[in-house]
């Protein structure tokens, strides 16, 4: 097979940690690039062996020889960019989360109907080898029951924003800590749990200059039964955390994210720990090597040509927004439950949910 | 010094672990006890050497030598037992929580402050040496400021609860997990980050039998400004955690407490790691030996002497019963903040926090 023809939109951090991971394969083929700078593209074009770049988003949808993008623009651009893509049948990966808001995420989700491309999202955490072990364990029986779920991720950026960077805005990331990094549990939650029923939260502004939340809490109420608790802030050294508390055992997940960007050593700086019902020792549970960057752009190249469904798509992707959004909602109610059911429907997007 | 004349009310499991305590150092004489089980007045007098036994409460409290009680009995009759040692002019100790209603709670704290009797609750879990050093380095700004506090207290006891003990009741343990184990950190919590301002929370009761929560997750508002959470199960595992996420460093802290009965030993069981800002190392912090159940116990024999004051009192003692009130009443508002002024006031309480 030919390598899949691939463009990386949006050449900042983002797409060269993405670039890396596909390199790290044989299947995909940094066909083209683009960025409004021609300075970025040039420097893409050389650091990847890139061999064209685009001078506008236009010229790179109307190559015939392209197959798909990769939007790693800013969070409230993707809309645009993304029905752009569908229209002009490619097939398109985008960052982590899906849109800012569920309205926009609605109209990217009719617009990959619509059109039929093959649409992914980078919902990447649920690949990391703890978290498959643990979806196996829950699967096995391994932990009986789960009662109890506690997710956290943090790191300081909310101290570190200026409003030069996008971030610092709430009309574009709103949610601030919990729409950039808990939105990442929120999506590996439901993938380990099933869907969220409803969301109390509260939200903070309290050390960070900038627009949005850096401290966020919230309790999920799964439809399944378990509760879950999701903390995201952005005004400490970094944390990453998930632990099952389960009838039959625990698991304790841990991960130095220094190492996240390279994919391909982030289980070196894991940690998976089991406690047995009675016991109190927690043994290391060995993590087989995984690669969660190559390995959803892999998929996603693969289901570009029509082998295999991609894992992560709109569905998936709304759901873990939602979790965003009804715990801002309930933040302003005071902590009152808000029903993923809710803030779906108020957005549209019933249908997109399935 | 002559020692200090105690009596153990109650002559459980619990009694044994505080007589062991008592026992580890020199400061205080077990002059009598009392047990309705006359069986089981004479195994514990037996066991701790103790020469008196008392036939009847009354007949304890009537004995002039005896300057104190230690009550370890269910806490749906602490109210009782507790008005009626301060009425005959004695010192009280009495386990955690203080009473299983604020409303209880409120007449223990009348009936001492009417009496002028020493009273103390066994909220030891703040003693351990992992705690004191967080607050030392909150205290001294080693942590910055705190945005996220994260705190789990579970263990396995809601799946082998029977119909034969008082825990089993809604009526005598509201709350189930997060009564007995929560009460822990709610008081903990507010020991190092100041009074909580409200709590927004979700119980549930999943796999139990019993008629009590074995699922509590709760949201706690600090009147400072950071974010709390508190988790409590009875249906997995033990779990003693407690996080602190600050702007200059992150502290966690780990409790194998299996280990908790022979407190003297607890530190050695347990771990605190930091985590300084930028860093993803996280060192051991050295924790300096302590022995909670002896150190509290010899702090309320000196005051029931005149010397010094016990740090855990009535109003400490309100305020984490408080948030255990406030979490529920939030779990049937579907997750509403519930201050803890609200759950306060209803209870008539507000003087006795002062």
């Amino acid at each position: 097979m030919d390598k899949v023809r691939l463009a990386p939109v949006g050449l900042g951090r983002w797409a060269r940690v993405l670039a890396r991971g596909a390199q790290r394969g044989d299947l995909i083929e940094l066909a083209s690039c683009f960025s409004r700078s021609e300075e970025k593209r040039a420097a893409f074009q050389e650091e990847f062996g890139v061999e064209r770049a685009a001078a506008s988003y236009e010229e790179l949808l109307a190559d015939p020889d392209l197959e798909g993008v990769l939007i790693t623009t800013p969070n409230d651009t993707h809309r645009d960019l993304i029905v752009q893509a569908a229209e002009a049948n490619k097939a398109v990966y985008t960052d982590k989360p899906i849109a800012h808001t569920l309205e926009d995420a609605v109209a990217i989700a009719r617009a990959v109907e619509r059109t039929g491309v093959v649409f992914a999202v980078g919902h990447s955490a649920r690949r990391l080898s703890g978290h498959r072990v643990m979806k196996r364990w829950i699967e096995e029986g391994t932990l009986g029951e789960v009662s109890l779920a506690e997710a956290n991720f943090s790191n300081e950026r909310g101290l570190e924003l200026t409003p030069q960077t996008w971030r610092w805005y709430a009309s574009k990331s709103p949610g601030g800590a919990f729409i950039q990094l808990g939105v990442h549990h929120a999506d590996t939650l439901q993938y380990l749990l099933g869907p969220v029923r409803s969301v109390t939260a509260h939200a903070r502004r309290l050390y960070t200059e900038s627009e949005v939340p850096d401290a966020v809490m919230a309790i999920l109420e799964f439809e399944s039964g378990p509760l879950g608790y999701l903390g995201a802030g952005w005004a400490s050294p970094g944390v990453y955390t998930l632990n099952l508390l389960g009838t039959k055992a625990n698991l304790r997940y841990d991960l130095d994210f220094t190492h996240w960007d390279e994919s391909h050593t982030a289980d070196d700086y894991s940690t998976l720990r089991s406690q047995a019902y009675r016991e109190t020792e927690r043994p290391l549970v060995e993590l087989p090597r995984t690669d969660m960057f190559r390995e959803q752009l892999e998929e996603f190249a693969l289901a570009a040509r029509g082998e295999g469904t991609v894992e992560v798509g709109a569905a998936e992707a709304i759901r873990a927004l939602a979790v965003v959004r009804a715990a801002l909602e309930s933040s302003e109610r005071r902590g009152e439950a808000v029903t993923l059911t809710e803030v779906i429907q108020q957005a549209g997007a019933a249908s997109a949910v399935g």
